[in-house]
């Protein structure tokens, strides 16, 4: 086992109706609540105006930032902080899934400096020494930003996405209500499980070896394609919801990088340079990386293919097993496995390997080169 | 999955060297520490030493409060409270195994008021409404306090021994590092392993649904039979060592309870009385009880029992094999599965049944009757 730190501040609320626990939460935190939402689902569902009574009822007045896109912009975010200084901000309360929350999480770094917030993701900037309290209402279980001090925006205008983490960015209390999920649409739930299996599949190969974060990296897996595959036939069932729920909160707030130095995520810096080019959600772009990723490093990674197959499949399950069949169940639910399926062709392979040597996603435990880049992609057509 | 909160404060650092950490983590919480200590064995391996170069470094000033016994009596506390308040200290530090850190706990408790620390474990006194910092410096793998809010204390005069818990009372910072564990001896390394074995059965035997929990209590007892084994043929394992240091933290930190309703816990109250009749560790305790309940409660429990076979021993277990085989386990590292192994003989049987009936150990998900008490008795013996 490596050394490690398992340090996480933020105070996980979940379960049916625990948004009736907001407004006794925020109310240490301030009067003023800047109010961070996406495209405007939250407005018609009922649980923007449940969170505005909360705020209400705590006496915490609010101020609204709406349209934080899917892969979120860093421009929304300094937009947002212009609104959030001008109306003196206590706390930032964002309801929706990663993109929202990441925003966020950017807004709070951002709202006590003078620059574009994109400098502390590009590494120009000093890291914060401060930041506004955040609160999060979940509404997609996919990221796991909810309990974590990750944030990912992107430049359109740079065809870069990038990741920033301070500890200061773990949300004060999060509110995760299973049932708020009910109505994602199949492919969002199909792509929030993608990410789940992804962010697993990322820890677990960091090699390093520290046996409970394995098991439990295959345990989130098994189960999340055991409760993929139910809430895929059944949207409103609630343990289906719940499990999925957790389960992607689980699989990134710190428990499975325990003893080892934090995962690979090369399959990440990929899936990147094909969400910021072509907007695809980075669920989907992750479920088309990954098995190119494993078919590539096969050969080196046979072993513990073979300890996942054994587990989330059967007791004579081989390294293969464990690729086919994780391919199967996204074909299953609905999220797609080739480029083609996601409306990329062959044409367009120029471009993504353009974008790969400019960004050049690295790994850590993988070391990817360009003849790499080369070979995935030729995997993921 | 019943509604639930995940909330954990404490940072846990932990690897070899840890300690060199110390005196930049309690630097910011002021300038005079109470140190607590059991019967000094830190004293002669040199990390007493350690940790006062390491407060030395950072300008903290100590005290020393050295004699916490294995089984911590709340006078210790108390007395150790006066000495603080006299010192007037800002901290207190905790070097050693569970009974230390509760002790420390106890002490940050009762340091702002008046009264004995045992009128909160008997609730004659309101919850505590602030608290000292406590810092853990972790030399035996058992209990989990070093990452979680309760603490365990008894009255010798009163034969009784009771729990108290408050979100205040996480420790702010513990160190924990393997090495540190070499020369626990092999009996006191098998009660840890024990404790931590009981502690997964005592969340996965809340019955509520929650299967990431109940398959992570499943691979945290299954690693621990694994390494409880390699530590008792090799005590200088580091991976060895470390890995059941982790595994006992990963056992009573929350996340066993993710999704459920906060445990059973009926062992636990049944092995309080063992301990405080006849000053055994709770470790051994816990392995004596265990069996004789499961054995007790076989037909309601059998279908969990058969998951557990299955996941910790081979596909094909069956419920009684678990019992059988962890009993096996037992025997092999070398702590008591019968209270004769203990020096506990029959004519003591009444004493026991005695004290189960004056301190009425409940259980939550399996409700313990006298009858309950008699018939466990029996098994134990």
């Amino acid at each position: 086992m490596e050394n490690f730190v398992a340090y996480n501040p933020t105070k996980l609320v979940f379960g049916k109706g625990v948004i009736a626990q907001l407004g006794k939460e925020v109310q240490p935190y301030g009067k003023k609540a800047l109010v961070v939402i996406g495209k405007g689902s939250v407005k018609k569902n009922g649980i923007l105006e449940a969170v505005y009574q909360q705020l209400t009822e705590a006496g915490v007045s609010y101020t609204l930032y709406e349209g934080i896109k899917s892969n979120p912009i860093y421009e929304d975010a300094d937009a947002a902080i212009a609104q959030a200084k001008a109306f003196q901000a206590d706390m930032i309360v964002a309801i929706g899934g990663g993109s929202v929350i990441d925003s966020a999480k950017a807004i709070a770094a951002g709202y006590y400096v003078n620059h574009s917030v994109w400098d502390f993701y590009l590494r120009k900037a000093p890291a914060p020494t401060k930041a506004l309290p955040v609160f999060a209402v979940l509404t997609l279980a996919a990221t796991g930003t909810e309990m974590n001090m990750f944030t990912v925006l992107q430049s359109d205008a740079e065809k870069a996405k990038h990741g920033y983490g301070s500890p200061l960015l773990y949300p004060k209390v999060s509110f995760l209500d299973p049932e708020y999920t009910y109505s994602v649409p199949s492919t969002y739930t199909a792509y929030g499980v993608a990410d789940l299996i992804a962010h697993s599949l990322e820890q677990f190969f960091d090699t390093s070896n520290s046996p409970l974060s394995d098991a439990s990296a295959a345990e989130i897996i098994r189960l999340a394609m055991k409760y993929g595959r139910e809430v895929h036939k059944n949207p409103h069932s609630y343990e289906a919801r719940a499990n999925i729920m957790w389960l992607a909160t689980a699989a990134l707030n710190g428990s499975l990088s325990a003893g080892k130095l934090g995962g690979d995520f090369g399959v990440h810096g990929i899936e990147h340079c094909l969400s910021v080019l072509f907007d695809i959600a980075h669920g989907a772009g992750l479920s088309i990386v990954y098995p190119a990723w494993m078919r590539h490093f096969y050969s080196q990674i046979e072993g513990k293919l073979t300890f996942l197959a054994q587990r989330t499949l059967h007791p004579n399950a081989t390294a293969n097993d464990f690729i086919v069949e994780l391919e199967k169940f996204f074909v299953e639910i609905n999220t797609p496995i080739r480029l083609s399926e996601a409306g990329i062709d062959r044409e367009q392979h120029a471009l993504i390997l353009d974008n790969l040597k400019q960004n050049n996603p690295k790994g850590r435990f993988f070391k990817l080169t360009e003849a790499d880049y080369s070979s995935i992609l030729h995997l993921m057509a």
